[in-house]
C-alpha cells in the first residue's frame, strides 16, 4: 500500500495533521497558501510542493484543513482534474449540506470523498485517545485507513457524507449537556469556589467513576431504542420523575440554579404523564421530536 | 478484625447487601419486620435475630435499610441504648437534614453514625463496578471498611453527614443531564427508531468512547474551579458558545427538540457577554449560583 499523503493547509490544525502523518512516518507532501508556514514541516521531513495542484498530484490521498469552508472552495475547485481518481479527505469543520455538496462534486469530478471531523483541539492530534470521526466514501476509507490511522483509530460513520458533521454537532451537544450537569453537581455540592469544604477535584473523582455507570446505561438504552421496546426494570421514569424533583428542590435550597433541573423535571414529567412511568429514560427519546409532540 | 455485620431491613435492598456481606463470607445477622423475608438469607448461612435490638447486639456494626426515613426512625429510636458504642450505617435513602438529625441522635447515644447512599439497584449489588458512598463518622468507616467492601469500594465523602446524600441527588442530576444530551444526540443523528438508517447502538458506541474525552475535561477543569482560573486555551467559550448556536440550528432543521440546546446557548452566551469568551467551560461554575446573578 502506498503511504503517500498530501496536506492541504497549514494553519494549526493542518500542521497538527501533518505533524502527526510525518511521526507515523508516511512521505507527507505539504502545501499552505502563506508558504513559510511549511518551513517547520520541512525540517521534519515533510515535502514542500509548489502549489496546491502539485501537493494533489504527489499523493493518492489529499487531506484538506482550512479555515473555512469557502477557503475550500477556492483552493480544490480549480484542482478537479488532479484530483480525478485520487481521494480527498476534508477535515474543515463544515455543515452537512456543505459536505453532500463537496461530496457530489467529487463525484462529477470520479474522486473519492470523505468528509471527517477531528474530535480534539490541533494540540492533541496523534498523542491520545481521541476521535477522528469520518463519512462518505467506503473506498477512500478502506484504501487509506493505514494512513489515516497515524491521527487516531479512524472510525467510519457510513456513506451519507453528512454524517460526521451531524456526528460532531451530537457529540458537542453531548459534551455540553455532560459538562453543564457535572458543573451544577459541583455547585449543589459546595465546591464551586476556592475556600470552601468541598473541592471540585474531590467531587470530580466519583462523577468520573459514576460516568462508567451512566457510560453502561447508555449502551444498554441504545439496544432498547433500536428495539423499540423500553422496559424499566428497577430503574424507571418514576424514580428519576421524583428524582428530577428532588433536585429541583434542592438547586432552590441551595441556591444553585434551576434552569437545568427544571428541563429535567419537566421531561421526566412529561413522559410520566403520558403513562411511560414504569419505563426506562429510554422512552423519552419519543420525546426529542418537536415534530411528534405537537 | 471482627467482621461480624447486622441488616436491619430485608427488602430488595437490604436482602441484597445482606446477600452481598454473606457472599464476602461475613458472619451475617438480620432482622426484618415480617419475619418470613429472612428465609432465604438463612439458607445462606445468615443468622435470623428475634428483634432489632437482638440484631444490633449482635454485631459491632449494624447496616440499616428500610423504605423511608420515617420507618428508620420507628426501628431505631428505641435502639439507643443498643447502639453505644457500636456504629450505625444508614444506607436508606433520606435527605440532608435527615442524616444530619440521625447524626446528631447517634452521638447523643455514643454510637458512631455513618450515612450512605447505594449507586445502583438492588439486583445489581456486589457485582460489578458500581459505588456506595458514605458521610460521617470517619472511625466507623476506618473500622468497618472491611465489611463494607463487600458492597463496593467504600468511598468516604467527608465528615458531614449529609454529604452522602447531597452526591446522590448531583450525581443522579448528572446522569439525568448525560442521558438527556445523549438523547438528543440519538435524535439528531436520526437514529432515534427502529427502522431508520442510523442504529442508535452505532452513534452510542462512538459517543461513549467519546465520553472518555469529556471525562479528561471534567477532571483537567475541576482542577481549574479549586484554582479559581479557567485558561481556555484552544477550547474556549466563544467556540461553545458558536457550537451551541450550532445545536440550535441543527435541532430546529432536524425537528429535534431545542430546550436543552437552548439552555446551553444561553448560558455559554451569558458568560461570553460576561467577558469570558476565552476562558475555558469551567468558568460556568460562576454561573450556576443564583444568588450571585441578581
Ligand atoms: N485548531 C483546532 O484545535 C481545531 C479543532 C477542531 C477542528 N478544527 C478545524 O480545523 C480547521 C482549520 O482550523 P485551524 O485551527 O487550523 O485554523 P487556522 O490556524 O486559522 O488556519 C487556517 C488555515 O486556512 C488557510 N486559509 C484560510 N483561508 C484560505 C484561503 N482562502 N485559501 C487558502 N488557504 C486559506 C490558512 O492559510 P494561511 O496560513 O495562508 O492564512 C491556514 O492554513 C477549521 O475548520 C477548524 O474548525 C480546528
Ligand atoms: N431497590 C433498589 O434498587 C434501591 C436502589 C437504591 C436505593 N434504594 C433505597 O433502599 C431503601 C430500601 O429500598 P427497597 O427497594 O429495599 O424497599 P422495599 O423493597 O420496599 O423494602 C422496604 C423495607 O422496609 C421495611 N419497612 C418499611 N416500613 C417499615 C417500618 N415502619 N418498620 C420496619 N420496617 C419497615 C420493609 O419491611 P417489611 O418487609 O416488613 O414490609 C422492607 O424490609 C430505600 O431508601 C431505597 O430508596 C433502593
Amino acid at each position: 500500500m502506498d503511504t503517500n499523503v498530501s496536506v492541504l493547509g497549514l494553519g494549526r490544525m493542518g500542521a497538527a495533521l501533518a505533524g502527526a502523518f510525518l511521526a507515523a512516518g508516511h512521505r507527507t507532501t505539504v502545501w499552505n497558501r502563506t508558504a513559510g508556514t511549511a518551513d517547520t514541516l520541512v525540517e521534519k521531513g515533510a515535502v514542500k510542493a509548489g502549489s496546491a495542484a502539485e501537493a494533489v498530484a504527489a499523493s493518492p490521498v489529499t487531506v484538506v484543513c482550512l479555515a473555512s469552508y469557502e477557503a475550500v472552495l477556492e483552493v480544490l475547485d480549480p484542482l478537479a482534474g488532479e484530483l480525478a481518481g485520487r481521494s480527498l479527505v476534508n477535515l474543515t469543520s463544515g455543515s452537512p449540506p456543505h459536505a453532500r455538496e463537496r461530496a457530489a462534486w467529487a463525484r462529477r469530478y470520479a474522486a473519492e470523498y470523505l468528509d471527517g471531523v477531528v474530535m480534539t483541539t490541533s494540540s492533541s492530534v496523534g498523542n491520545g485517545d481521541h476521535l477522528v470521526l469520518y463519512s462518505g466514501s467506503r473506498a477512500a476509507f478502506d484504501d487509506h485507513r493505514d494512513v489515516l490511522a497515524a491521527l487516531a483509530e479512524p472510525v467510519h460513520l457510513g456513506t451519507d457524507a453528512a454524517l460526521a458533521s451531524v456526528y460532531d454537532t451530537a457529540l458537542l451537544g453531548l459534551m455540553c449537556s455532560t459538562l453543564t450537569g457535572w458543573l451544577h453537581g459541583v455547585a449543589l455540592v459546595g465546591a464551586d469556589g476556592p475556600g470552601g469544604n468541598e473541592t471540585a477535584t474531590a467531587y470530580t473523582d466519583v462523577a468520573t467513576r459514576w460516568m462508567r455507570s451512566v457510560g453502561g446505561l447508555m449502551t444498554a438504552y441504545a439496544r432498547q431504542i433500536d428495539a423499540g421496546r423500553y422496559p424499566g426494570g428497577d430503574l424507571t421514569l418514576d424514580l428519576h420523575r421524583s428524582t428530577t424533583d428532588l433536585l429541583v428542590h434542592a438547586s432552590e435550597l441551595r441556591g444553585v440554579e434551576t434552569g437545568l433541573p427544571r428541563l429535567l423535571r419537566d421531561l421526566t414529567g412529561r413522559a410520566t404523564a403520558a403513562g411511560h412511568g414504569d419505563d426506562s429514560y429510554a422512552r423519552l427519546i419519543e420525546f426529542m421530536r418537536t415534530d411528534d409532540q405537537g
